[in-house]
This record gives structure tokens, C-alpha cells and sequence, in this order.
């Protein structure tokens, strides 16, 4: 079914100046059969910029713009598809009549990346497309042994797999401060917005709203990495928060803990006067979701979990 | 005006495999707060792949997709919007109803990056902000002295250099061949459609139609940075081709030699049989475009030019 979009395109925001000084002039061939040309590498950087897609669709329904940020190691193209090649959650929310802003975040995707290491402060993780089977909770072993989970929805078949790791980028530990600080630029840019926020997305989900909780209207948090600051759970008070869940976490090595400290803090937001609702979808009979729900062959039935919280909290009409 | 769009989304495509051994496995926080993984960098990468979006508004009035291939240092995004935030050609070429496809190519943007310099051959090329001003034939001096040429087209005010810059990412000079593969593999997905490339596209542009003819039904080089295979020439007789060319090139200490060897393939071109119009800007009384002329304040104009040129070839209806 079509789409009537209003307005579309893109922004980059953020960031800041470095200076650079000293180094010597080179001589560059850009392209072979061009000309060279000189490149005097002292001068002005913008470091820490981020950018953002945004799609307006018409009737408008959401009272408020809905982010989606992405998760470490990835960018906003995990909104855009799933690994089978069905429509992402992009598609989703614009087609209930939200407008649709899909960000990558510092160092990421279209955000562009900057001197490694002199501003980020350190090299990236990559890893092998090994790496996130098990730490997503697709299986035991290996993709290429292809064992998943009883009832599991991460599409995970030899060609989805690659489709999946085709979008993973190589990722910083070091620029968390950087990609906050963008993340507030892209809040003042846009303002006020629902944010819907995946794994590393939503330490900054926690975090951002904590720091302009006048910009974040409602905050969705699926599989949130980590969580906001003890000393600032008070400001989450007028911000209404959704944790999501998935299958397979007692089993895991680490998920017990996340999810862990992810309760913790909600309780804590919750004595400070916040709301807080946890999904976890098992409990509601939901089974066999990976780490990366917006891609699980259920996708659009979390979706519409997530729509009908955003409705009730008054976001949608 | 709003568009109606029947599919969007996107895909990565192309890449191969490498595979790692001997690496020492680690620990990584990913994410304060969050709790440690084990990361075994040994195993299987997918090295080389591409990203791409594609919009298909309906009515569709283009006989194949227009494919949008950017220029070195940037990424898809410089489709996407004009640097003083009007719209960019991606809107241009929808609202007249063709399914443009914008790519990310290899190691940039949406496409990711991978493990520098291992699979790269070499380290990126980065830049100050200082540094396109010249070199994209906006002014002499800098952009803080703010000087341009007589009748600038280029929004050059500081706010829009920014933006402008904001969109620069680093830039291999290593990478050529992955780059042209990973089209090749857009091409063959994607299927035969009309290629829209700016500068060092214009390059891969070239080399793409000589290794896939049958894949591009036209080419429109946007000032070329390169030329095509000298012993080629022939592959490109079904091949109809414009290369446009803005203002201020005969003063530049690189443009009239990057012009004169694609207007020397072009004569080699059409002595082999093919078609290649030049079209000089300023000839046309057209005048004040920089390097970047999908960005100038007549990027509109010139965007009309290349539309009725391709509908002067018959894909358009």
C-alpha cells in the first residue's frame, strides 16, 4: 500500500570544532586519471556531527515526530529492512501516520567519521560476522552451524544472516559523550519527539531524556544496553518510558544482567515519581525474539505493542 | 507538493568474504553500564559491500531506475539536500516520477567500513573544512575569508559550508576496485537503469558502463573526476552519455585538465561508435556553478537538463 509523504530528505547536526596544526602538506591523487591536488591537512575539523533522515507522511496522525535510534554497531538502515527483506519498523510507524526520523549516530553510517584516533579517542571494535549470533540470541555455535533457539524469529538462514551483517559497522567505546551531545542536537533541531531506541540507542535513549526531558515525550526502549544516571532519576518524572523485552534472556550470559540493572533503574525511576512499564514479551506470550526485535519475522506484531502504548500516553490521534 | 510513494527501503549488496585467524580473543564493554563480551575477532568478514535506498513513487513515468552515485569524500546523502536545505536531485528525479536509487559506495556511509588497513590497502584521506573551497571552485582564499567567484551558484555562506562539510566523510584512494565490483552487484540487483554520477562516481560511472553495458541504459557524468578504459571505448556504443561541466574551470589549476581527458574519451567514444554530448554550462549561458552542481542555487535547472535529456532517449514516458 502507497505512502503520501509530505516533506522528506536529510540534516546533519552537531558537533564541534577542532583545530589542527603542524602537519605537512601532501600531495593527493584522488582518483586515478584526475589531476592531484594538494591537501593541507591543518585547518578546521567539525568533530562529532550525526545525521538524520526524516519522512513526513500525509494525514499526519502522530501529535509528535518518532525517532529511531539505532543500536552500537549499527545504523539507522536496521529501521529501514529486515534481513528477510520485509518492510522495518520505518515503514511501520510512517504508515500509522508518524513522521519518521531516522537517525546514525557520531562516527556511524551517513554521520560521516572523523581522525581515528586523535577524536575519538581510541580505535573501533569490529568484529566477525561470528560475533553477534550468539551475543544477539540466535543460537548456540556458529551462523555457519545454523542451530537457533527453539521458536526462533531472527530470520537466521545463510542469506539473511549476511544481509544482517552487511549493515554492522564498526563501532567506538570511546565517543559516548560525543554521540549524547549530537543526539541533544538532533532533539533542539527537531524538537520535542517520541524516541524509540534500540540496545546502545538506549543508554542514550536513558541519558538524553534525563538531560532535556523537555524534548523527549515518551521514550520506547527496546533491549536497552545499559541505563541513565542514579543521581538524575528525577528527572525522568514527566517522561513516560516502555522497556521491551525479548525471549532466551535466562539462558544467557548476559542478558540477565542488562535486563537487571534495566528493572533496577526502572524501579528507581518509578519511586522518584516516573513511569515505567516493562514488557517482557514471553510474559505475554510472545516467544522466540532475539536481541534484534525490529527484525524478527514478528516485527510488526511488537510494533503494534509499541503504537498502541504511544497512543495511550496521548501521541497519537 | 507531496509525493506518493508505492515501495521504499533498502538494501546492501556485493562484498566478499575474508577470513582471520591468529587474532587474540578479548573482552569488550560495549556499553557503560551494560556487562562484558567475549570478542573473538577471528572468523569471517564481508568486506566490500554497499549500501543503497530506493524510493518508487507512482505514478512511475521512468522506463528503468535512476541510480544516484556520489562523489568522493561524500556519500548518498549529497543527493538528499542542498547545503542552504532546499531539495536535492533525489527529489527532483522522484516528483518527475522515476525510482531513484541512491547508493552508498564502499567503506562509506551506510555501506560501513572494515578493519583499517587490512581490507583497505591503505588509510583514509580526511580533510579540513579549508579544503574543498578552492578545489571545488567556490572562491580563492578560505571559507572564513568568504570571497567566491563572480556569480556563485554555490550557497557559500558560513551556516550552508558548514552543513556542506558536515556531509564530507573520509575518502580512500585504496579502494577503487571494490567500489567498482560492489556497482556491479547493485547493477545486477537493482537491474538496467539510467546512472546519474558526480566527480569520482563519474569515474565509476565510465568503468561500470564498459564492464556492464547492458546494465546502463544511460550515463550522466556530473563533472567526471576520471575517464573510462582507453581500450574499452567500444563497450560504450550502446551506451548514450552526457557529461556536464560548470563554470570558473578554465582559471582552476586542475579543472581544464580533468575536463580536457573526458572530453578527449568522449571523442575516443564516439569514434568507437558511441554517443557522449558535452555539455559546457557557461556555453549555455548557464553560469556560476561550482564543482558541486547538484548542490547549487540552480541545481534545479540544470537537474530539468539532464531530465529532458533523458527523455530524449526514450526512457522516460
Amino acid at each position: 500500500m502507497s505512502v503520501s509523504l509530505q516533506r522528506w530528505g536529510s540534516f546533519h547536526v552537531g558537533g564541534r570544532e577542532v583545530r589542527v596544526a603542524g602537519e605537512a602538506v601532501r600531495e593527493v591523487l584522488y582518483t586515478p586519471g584526475s589531476a592531484p591536488a594538494r591537501l593541507d591537512p591543518n585547518g578546521t575539523y567539525l568533530v562529532g556531527g550525526m545525521y538524520a533522515q526524516f519522512m513526513l507522511p500525509e494525514p499526519r496522525r502522530g501529535a509528535v515526530p518518532l525517532m529511531l535510534w539505532h543500536g552500537g554497531g549499527l545504523t539507522g538502515a536496521c529501521w529501514e529492512t529486515t534481513p528477510d527483506g520485509r518492510e522495518g519498523w520505518q515503514h511501520f510507524f510512517l504508515r500509522q501516520g508518524w513522521e519518521v526520523v531516522v537517525g546514525d549516530a557520531v562516527e556511524r553510517g551517513r554521520a560521516g567519521w572523523t581522525r581515528i584516533p586523535e577524536e575519538t579517542g581510541g580505535a573501533p571494535v569490529v568484529g566477525p560476522l561470528e560475533n553477534p549470533w550468539l551475543r544477539f540470541r540466535i543460537g548456540p555455535g556458529t551462523p555457519q552451524e545454523g542451530r537457533v533457539f527453539p521458536g526462533q524469529q531472527f530470520p537466521s538462514d545463510p542469506e539473511s544472516w549476511r544481509a544482517f551483517i552487511r549493515q554492522n559497522v564498526p563501532r567506538f567505546t570511546t565517543t559516548d559523550e560525543m554521540i549524547l551531545a549530537a543526539y541533544g542536537a538532533l532533539l533542539d533541531r527537531v524538537g520535542p519527539s517520541a524516541v524509540v531506541a534500540h540496545s546502545q540507542g538506549g543508554f542514550f535513549g536513558w541519558r538524553a531524556a534525563q538531560e532535556w526531558p523537555d524534548k523527549v515525550r515518551a521514550l520506547v526502549l527496546v533491549e536497552p544496553a545499559s541505563v541513565g544516571l542514579a543521581e538524575k532519576v528525577a528527572a525522568l518524572r514527566g517522561v513516560p518510558v516502555l522497556m521491551i523485552f525479548g525471549d532466551y534472556i535466562a539462558e544467557d550470559a548476559r542478558w540477565p544482567t542488562i535486563r537487571g540493572h534495566g528493572v533496577a533503574f526502572a524501579d528507581a525511576v518509578r519511586a522518584a515519581g516516573g513511569s515505567v512499564d516493562v514488557m517482557d514479551l514471553p510474559a505475554r506470550g510472545i516467544r522466540g525474539n532475539s536481541h534484534m526485535i525490529m527484525m524478527d519475522r514478528n516485527s510488526d506484531e511488537v510494533a503494534a505493542l509499541v503504537q498502541d502504548w504511544l497512543a495511550s500516553k496521548g501521541l497519537w490521534r
